[in-house]
């Protein structure tokens, strides 16, 4: 928690659920990576989090954006941001989307199926296109696995990008994803690997890619230690150089979670602490904020968020951690061997870190009556 | 689909995705239920969809009312609905937010734990309570069981409802849920028969409840049939009888997903048919709607709703279907086998049956830029 939001919690006596997030964290986290790996180009995932401080502080910074829908492209006008630096990176565009961005400007496109490329040739004419490619396909190492919805095979890959050029489109490049809050950086190396012999094997056809997309998957700090940013990009570049040798092309990345995940604490109030039988030992702990309220994440407890209390220095026990609403499915931590300090009661403050990236906007509009949390930028 | 769907459907071109939901097949489902279960008082659940047409036509029809939480009680009283015919059914509960229910008029509560007791005691003195027990906790029988995060032992209801009357609360009742889209009827036998044990075990102490709540759970039609309401509530009225013999405390019941499921269909639009490479048959179905615009009840493959086109006479082939957004987590079915039209392409609209509940207030307030499903009542 940085001084900033300490602060703000401080003087704060705002009804929870909220999320608060620090704007210097997101601009420290945007220097970071883009002095670490000055060589590529950053493209904000903005589905993390695509809240117009953060679009705006990002796009002061340089940053370029990486947009899922139009919904996504039009905030980022909205916000200032030149068409000329968006990617419309979603690999799924209904027609009459793509020619809306068109028009507006937007002029690189992602696809993986034969289908979105057609789409995308009559609707966007003349545009710079790239394919997605499969990669780990079990989401090995991944927190929030992202494998196999998107992407098709090399092979596939091949094929599509000269057709792309058939029909009157650029093609521009590759991408692919390791998947979200991926610890494991050699899932780089395999890709990287990948896209480089279909750089070669489309060169040997007259097409000359220029960039590749290594997307996102860079992790931000829940419970655990994580390698650090560095270790990551040093990887990175050390594979590209073993596969591309010292004539890189262009090299894009699409960080969310990385960029804001850490900037953000969300603040929630213990709604009931309970037992389900005299005979039980471990305690239920109930949140004003569960699955629908924006901790989607813990599907499958697949995010483990560390939660902060004034007890931390007291003595702790076992607890299964819900949310607030009547339906089963919202329990955030069940399997997951999570402890909370004996003393927390009903009405205590519960701060969770790191949920500055994809939090608010899971919420629901208003599953059993509860609204959204309420956002502040600070 | 009925003929006012049909033809509303048919008139309109609007975008999708939308929910259409007909009046009339939510008041057939709530007269057949009243019909068929005199003896009982329908408090409709409304987090299965808690638009104002619906609560309106339903206050009509003399429903009362289950609301998970204040901002529900508050839609309630919007449309008119008498406070004494609410019930504040969520066993989480802000101290604040029961007071506030209380000072407008809502004087039943329920609750499963001593800490939720004290906070009803101080902040709604005087009210009935009932105390919710936990059965089938394993959620069998359910396709969305609601069964381990809620309830206590008998034991500790039998504790708490004596608390309750030395704490100046009226020990009115026992509730409990055998699980969302319950098709077995057996588990109510087995609750029913374990809430006359505690009204005996109470009775004995001086405590004569009142009422048994007997909670919501029947079915909907979605892909496979099932057995009708009239069924499973001979049923229940017979272990009433072999549990209560011939004199009845008051029967609560608290339908959602039969009342207004089957009056809603939801349409979507194809966005993409595509294969992740030449070799393979499977082919993936991506629509503009999935986990986070409304079918949320697709997580685990739970409910597996039908899926209407216009080419429902040709030949099939398998599918994985999934939503729009970036998240490989938005796929809908996969290990589920799922058949949809050879011809089926993108541009294709595709209605989704028995979506009038669990659906547009599970959407996401806008991930990835989309909107949630508008909705339409007709």
């Amino acid at each position: 928690m940085t001084p900033k939001i300490e602060a703000f919690l401080k003087d704060a006596e705002k009804d929870s659920p909220f999320l608060v997030v620090d704007l210097d964290v997101v601009e420290d986290r945007y220097k970071r990576l883009n002095s670490a790996f000055s060589e590529g180009h950053i493209y904000y995932a903005m589905k993390a989090n695509p809240a117009k401080p953060i679009l705006e502080r990002l796009n002061q910074l340089g940053s370029r954006f990486d947009a899922a829908s139009l919904g996504e492209i039009m905030q980022c006008l909205e916000t200032g941001v030149d068409p000329k630096r968006i990617s419309f990176g979603n690999t799924l565009k209904k027609k009459k989307d793509i020619k809306a961005a068109y028009d507006l400007g937007v002029d690189l496109f992602a696809f993986d199926s034969e289908d979105e490329l057609d789409k995308i040739a009559e609707a966007a004419p003349g545009s710079r296109v790239y394919c997605r490619i499969l990669v780990n396909r079990h989401g090995a190492g991944a927190s929030w696995p992202l494998s196999r919805k998107f992407g098709c095979s090399s092979a596939m890959a091949h094929e599509l990008l000269m057709q792309a050029k058939a029909k009157g489109l650029v093609p521009f490049g590759v991408s692919f994803h390791v998947g979200s809050q991926q610890l494991d950086p050699a899932h780089w190396a395999k890709a990287i690997s990948d896209v480089a012999t279909l750089f070669d094997a489309l060169g040997e056809g007259g097409i000359q890619l220029q960039m590749i997309n290594i997307g996102g998957g860079f992790p931000a700090r829940y419970q655990e230690d994580i390698p650090s940013l560095e270790e990551f990009v040093d990887y990175i570049k050390e594979h590209m150089t073993a596969s591309f040798g010292e004539k890189w092309p262009e090299i894009y990345m699409e960080p969310g979670r990385y960029i804001v995940a850490e900037a953000g604490v969300l603040q929630s109030e213990v709604v009931c602490v309970s037992i389900k039988d005299f005979a039980e030992e471990i305690r239920w702990v109930y949140l004003d904020v569960g699955k629908f309220g924006g901790l989607a994440e813990t599907i499958d407890e697949s995010i483990v968020y560390q939660m902060v209390t004034e007890y931390d220095d007291q003595e702790m026990g076992p607890v299964i951690v819900a949310g607030p609403t009547c339906d089963s499915c919202d329990t955030l931590y069940e399997r997951t061997y999570f402890q909370l300090p004996l003393a927390l009661k009903t009405g205590d403050k519960i701060n969770i870190l790191s949920t500055g990236a994809y939090t608010t906007m899971y919420a629901s509009q208003g599953f059993n009556g509860f609204e959204p949390p309420k956002e502040y930028f600070i």
